[in-house]
């Protein structure tokens, strides 16, 4: 039972953004800001990143939400994503994305977990100042959306399959759909 | 220096913002609706918050800033402040406020830190549900934050006096002033 008294039925994030929609707009934009507008990094590569910093904080429906949307970007198997938590190195995703997901893990640990090295090498691997920046902002914003998820105690159904069946209508929608919080 | 090539001169968060300005936007109206809209927690004892989990994450910058705003608005010393980083319970605020913080306290950790009885307490001592989701939401908003400010290695002025005098002003102006970010 979540630990305020939140409107039945929503799962996740959406109950608290359905009993506070003064919060929910700003935190809404920020993501379809960060993992939708036009950007040099792929929305399935931004989701990824999303994915990966959600597995580290243990948030089951953030994870999978995103992992869903992730997968259906990449036209990827669940295994796949399963296989980017576990171990990205060993995955044959880019070096530079490998590089920013180092950048990630970092930030989810703290922001003072950065290091120099860690950035002259997604910088080698031809990241941009933007592509890091919103790198670091992602990684931060998941380490938000994660604690708010789980802070409340919510509700997330537990059959991962549902979470990849709604990948492809949650990706064609974004984040901007005020009404899925009424 | 800061990890990516921030515009100069502008402290802690301030430089990526300007930098990145579709991004600023929904961050900085997320901090005007948690830390100054209408609410029946003060301002004061919204700064607060902020200020105590920036403490948690070891961001100079981001509790020093809203540290110097919630002296501001309780009227009290930088010591004052102080002696609530370093042991809240030991300080003269309420009751309620005290459940408050060590819910957030909780929160820094993960999402899944904070337990039934904190919230059962925070509840016996008056805590709304809004009051609640808006503890944990500050809370989880800092952990964003201060991993933005720290992630991309950002600069901030050391003398903590001059967080202190401009607290006042920056309380005035509030967070949607994006003139400062250009």
């Amino acid at each position: 039972m979540a630990h305020i008294n939140l409107p039945e039925g929503l799962p996740g994030i959406r109950g608290p953004m359905a009993f506070r929609p003064e919060t929910a707009k700003p935190l809404n934009e920020l993501a379809e800001v960060l993992l939708r507008s036009e950007n040099s990094l792929s929305r399935g590569e931004r989701e990824l990143i999303a994915t990966y910093v959600s597995s580290l904080n243990d948030c089951f429906y953030c994870q999978n939400t995103h992992g869903g949307i992730a997968q259906h970007y990449l036209q990827c198997s669940i295994d796949y994503i399963d296989s980017v938590k576990k171990n990205f190195e060993s995955t044959d995703l880019s070096d530079k994305l490998k590089a920013l997901l180092s950048i990630a893990a970092s930030v989810q640990k703290s922001g003072k977990h950065v290091k120099p090295e860690q950035i002259e090498k997604a910088k080698s691997l031809g990241a941009t100042d933007i592509e890091i920046h919103d790198t670091v902002l992602i990684a931060a914003a998941f380490c938000m959306f994660n604690r708010y998820v789980d802070g409340l105690a919510t509700w997330a159904p537990q059959d991962r399959n549902i979470y990849v069946e709604r990948g492809p209508r949650r990706a064609a929608e974004g984040y901007l759909d005020f009404d899925l919080y009424k």
